[in-house]
This record gives C-alpha cells, sequence and structure tokens, in this order.
C-alpha cells in the first residue's frame, strides 16, 4: 500500500523532494505532556515491551507535532536483555546493568540462539503500530551500535567517558570482539526481523562512537556496523548516526547506508564535505537551540535546511530531543521545515 | 635564569628539539599514591589555597614520573570563587555551585574590581613552586575559558549537556555576554598576575567549548579566548586547548597563540591539517589508553609521535589523566618520549 506522505522514503532513496522531510530524535515521548502522563503510570520497560502502549507512545508525535515519519518508542537496550543481561531502568539515573560483563566466560555464557525471539513484543509492537499509522507517514525501526551496547553492557551503565568499557576493549581486545560479533548477529536478526513485521527504514544508532579516537573507532565499532549495513541494505534503507564520530562519515558514506545521521558540532558545509556530496544527511540541530525564543528557532532551523539544500536532506536534530522543550518550541521547528514546501 | 630543560619552551617557540617534550593535563594530583594521601587528609580547596600544599602538589610528577614541564595544582574555579560565586567540591560529584547564575542581577552584581587580589593564594604558590623546582624545568599556568567558567555558573555544576547553560546563553544573549565579558577582563589580569609571579606558559582550558556548534562557539566561547590570547601573547606563550572544539583550529592558529591542545578524537594528520602545518601542538593520547598494557602503551604513544612528527609538537594526553591509572603506565608513556631523545 503507498504511503500517503513517502518525502522521507524518497529523501533516503535520494529522490527530488518539494521540501525536506523533518521528524525528531526522540520524538516519540520525553517531551510531550500525554508522554509524561504514561510516563507517570508505567515504569519505562512495561511501555517498551507492551505493544498498546509503545504504538500509542510512537504515533503520538504524528498527531500532536506533525512528524513525516514515525520512531517506533522502544530503546537500543533490549538486545543486551534478549541475550539475559538484567537492565534496569533508574528514573533520573538512566540505565543500570547491577552485572556488567567484563569476562570471557560472562560473554560466553550470554544467549544468541534464540535471542530474537524474546523480542516479539517488538514485532507486535512494529504490526500494531503500521495499522494505527494507516499508511500517512513511514515507520522507522533502531538498533543501537554493538560498540554503544558494549559500552553499557560493560561500563554497567552511563558514563561521562566510558572509560572502564574502553580499558576493558584495551586489556582484552579477543573479548571485547567475541561481545562485538554476539551483539552484531543478534542485531542483525533482530533488524531482518523488524523489517519483516513491517518498518520502513531503520536507524543504527552508535551514541558513544565519538568516546573512541579514530584508530579506535575503526576497530571497535566501524566494522560492526557496516556488518549491519552490509546485511540489511538490500532490505530496507538504513541510516547510520554516530555522534561525535564526523571522522567517520567519509567511509560510511561509501557503506551502503542510504543516509548518515550528523550531530550540531558539524556545520552543514563540513558534513557534506566530509561525506562526499553524494549521500542523503540528516541532521543537525542542536537540541538545546529547541530553547531558544521562537522567532530564533525559526532563523536558526531555515539556516539549517540552507546549509545542507533542500534535496538528500532530512531535518532533524543533531541528538534526541532534551525532556523540558515545550511543545509548542517542537512544533515551530517541524513546522518551519513544513513551511517550505 | 636558564632552565636546565627548556625543551618544553623550545616547542612552544617553534625551535629545533631533539625530542618532543611530554607532559599530563591533570598530571598534579589524581593518579599519584602521595597525592591520594594529601587528598584524604585535606579538603579540595585548601589544597588548592595553601601555597605550600599546591607546591607539593605541583612538583610530585616531576620528581616521581619525569615529565618536561610542571603545572600549577590549582582550579578553574578560583575564579568564579574571586568573582563571589560560591562553589563547592563534593568527592564524588564534582563542582557544585548552589546559587547559579542566571540572570542580569546577578551578573552585575558579581565583583570584578579586586577579584585578582583574592587570588594571591595563587601568586604565593607560584613562587614557592618555582623556588622548590630550582629551575629544572618551566611552570605552566592555567584558567579555564570564559565560556567553560560560565557553563559551571549558570548550570550549577558539571552536567552532560549543559542544556541549562546553553538555554540561557540563547535565551538572554545580552547576559550571556556580560557574564562573559567579566569573566575575561578577570582572567587576564589574573593570568598576567600569574605571569608576573614566574610562570613561563599559560594554558586556556575550554573544556566545554564542543558542546557547542561550530555558529555558537563563534558567539560564545572564541571571540573571549581570542581576546585572552591577544592580551597575553607578548607576556607568555599562550596554548589553547578547546575540547571538541576541532572545528576551530584553524581559527586558533591564526589567533597569536604559541600552541594548540589537541583531543584523541583526531587523528595527528587531520589536526596538522586543520591547524593548518605550522603552529606546534599539543596532545593526544586517549587518557583510557594508558589502561592498556605497557607494551601497547608503548607501540600507540610511538604512533602518536610519528603522526605529530617530532617538531612544533609537544607529547601529551588528550584530556586529563584518569584517577585509576597506574603510575607504572603512566611512567611508560612518559619515558617512551623520553626515550626518543
Amino acid at each position: 500500500m503507498a504511503l500517503k506522505n513517502d518525502l522521507f522514503l524518497r529523501a533516503l532513496r535520494g529522490e527530488h523532494v518539494e521540501r525536506p522531510p523533518v521528524w525528531m530524535m526522540r520524538q516519540a515521548g520525553r517531551y510531550l505532556p500525554d508522554f509524561m502522563k504514561l510516563k507517570a503510570k508505567y515504569p519505562f520497560f512495561e511501555r517498551v515491551q507492551n505493544p498498546e502502549l509503545a504504538t500509542e507512545i510512537t504515533i503520538m508525535p504524528i498527531h500532536q507535532v506533525g512528524v513525516d515519519a514515525a520512531i517506533l518508542f522502544s530503546d537500543i537496550l533490549v538486545i543486551p536483555q534478549a541475550m539475559g543481561i538484567d537492565v534496569q531502568m533508574i528514573p533520573g539515573k538512566g540505565p543500570v546493568i547491577p552485572d556488567p560483563i567484563r569476562t570471557g566466560k560472562a560473554i560466553e555464557a550470554l544467549n544468541t540462539a534464540d535471542a530474537a525471539q524474546h523480542l516479539d513484543y517488538v514485532m507486535k509492537a512494529i504490526k500494531l503500530t503500521k495499522e494505527a499509522l494507516n499508511d500517512e507517514v513511514p515507520l522507522i525501526g533502531f538498533a543501537g551500535s554493538p560498540w554503544t551496547l558494549l559500552c553499557y553492557a560493560v561500563e554497567g551503565g552511563g558514563s561521562k567517558d566510558f572509560s572502564l568499557a574502553k580499558s576493558f576493549c584495551f586489556q582484552h581486545p579477543e573479548w571485547a570482539h567475541l561481545l562485538l560479533t554476539k551483539i552484531t548477529d543478534i542485531t542483525i536478526d533482530y533488524l531482518r526481523e523488524k523489517v519483516k513485521a513491517g518498518v520502513d527504514a531503520v536507524q543504527i544508532f552508535d551514541s558513544w562512537g565519538g568516546m573512541l579516537g579514530p584508530d579506535d573507532y575503526k576497530i571497535f565499532s566501524q566494522p560492526y556496523i557496516e556488518r549491519i549495513v552490509t546485511a540489511l541494505k538490500d532490505e530496507a534503507p538504513v541510516i547510520v548516526f554516530g555522534k561525535g564520530c564526523w571522522y567517520a562519515l567519509a567511509d560510511y558514506s561509501k557503506s551502503g547506508a542510504s543516509a548518515l545521521g550528523v550531530d550540531w558540532t558539524l556545520s552543514p558545509e563540513m558534513a557534506r564535505k566530509l561525506s562526499g556530496g553524494e549521500i542523503t544527511l540528516q541532521g543537525n540541530f542542536d537540541p538545546s537551540r529547541l530553547l531558544a525564543p521562537i522567532p530564533e528557532i525559526e532563523r536558526m532551523a531555515l539556516e539549517m535546511v540552507k546549509g545542507f539544500g533542500y534535496q538528500k536532506y532530512i531535518a532533524n536534530l543533531g541528538h534526541g530531543i532534551l525532556p523540558h522543550v515545550p511543545v509548542d518550541h517542537a512544533k515551530a521547528f517541524v513546522n518551519t521545515i513544513k513551511n517550505l514546501g
């Protein structure tokens, strides 16, 4: 069935668009008052694991803010969970892994055979969401990069430098690669299942890639993301977003990915230059700029589009939306892009 | 009196050196067992404010690790303190400003006239340290960038995104610029006094510059750092280190600074390219790499020097040393560089 609004998919294919499509990372949740109500009522992983709740949250920004694509409400840490790692979400603190993975034995013991089966609730949420969307806009599925998931699994939670995770990799590269390989295998299965269940595109989030220098990135992150892209690219368009990974844009532009996400520390011109000028780019409004006065948001959003150009471009933030952004401000950003059409 | 080891100053002047000089950011403290003993005994700001203690901590790594330059043990937050802002250092948490600065009135009330006089203890520590160093190696003085100090003063402490500080700037640019101007004026006075007291070079730490996109960096950080460089450069060599500020290297290479610090997310080749190839660079070993096995540290340190070249280069870490680095590992890094001579 044809989508009523396929701007996002056309931009991913590099086709001509009347105006750039727009969506916002973490749009499903966080800043929407209706989400806050569900947040107060249900713990984090219940919202993720209950297909009806996940669907309700996923479609909220479509009707309330009017973005051009939906992204499934879920979490990158469902993969470590499916591998048998206990992941808790502590309000105000973020993810906590009480028993971090720091030995070869612990890595060998991780479940890989039927991990994707543990994620059937995600597939149910995708099917329900597709029905609810009624072909209005495409649906994006996502996964964390293997490196980013290793960071959480080894560090035991968030960190300002992930020095435990990094030193684990420097001290035990063979264990690190075993863990990364296991995560990669499961992620490929998982994303394939998501595509079969109905997502129209997938995005890989390498949230902590930028913690690595360029040489170490080429060892511990990039090859695993490239394996995922290679495995998926003929089944759905793949977007690679590495926060702080500007040094990898040139390589990723040749990886088979349909688009690359860009954070706000790159000027649009520099992003085009580093990525070779041909591939579709997605980004890169500084999430803090959504706290500026609305006329300033409008001015800066237009400046951003001017920098990237209308074609081969998907307007987005440069990272996740902040929870305290007023809905009017988020709408002003989205409407500035939509008014270009 | 001539310094016995002036490698560091010669590298800053771009003169020929037999081997690159080496020192480590945050070398004065953190990972040294003798520092830990003093840390257990005296609260943070007592160590900073007591000239004898500051001297003792400053010279520790000279004798114990054998670096080519000393950096005064102090803190960038002594400037906000001298302006009348209450700054507390909470063990395990970092700096806390109980009454963050978020109004024009609060900024207008900040002390600027005699702020440098409140920092006489720093000048005493410099004089004592110079005596204790006995002309063995040069002494570096430092200050935080005005933007980085604004981040702490407005946010009220550390943050993963400094979104409060940034939204303050977007909402009230006139207040932000007033605060940045006040901090800049005091920092210039303060660094001048430090040079008079005996420091041989100064470094400006823009620890949170990389939180800003390139356009906002040009508005809220770069011009203030450039004012400091212009005011100081004829009195002492100035090093500018902006973490995550790779996009500003080209401009800073023309600022009058003697050297630019580089973090580990840039390859040496890219750092040379972005900075124009003429200015002395300092960096950029990933601090987490000091947790690798010693033979790996040695291999990676040599690779780093090969990338930067022997001349116009100061070996250092790409950010502060981690507290849990074994002293042997820090020594292995330093000795790898020293064995090149």
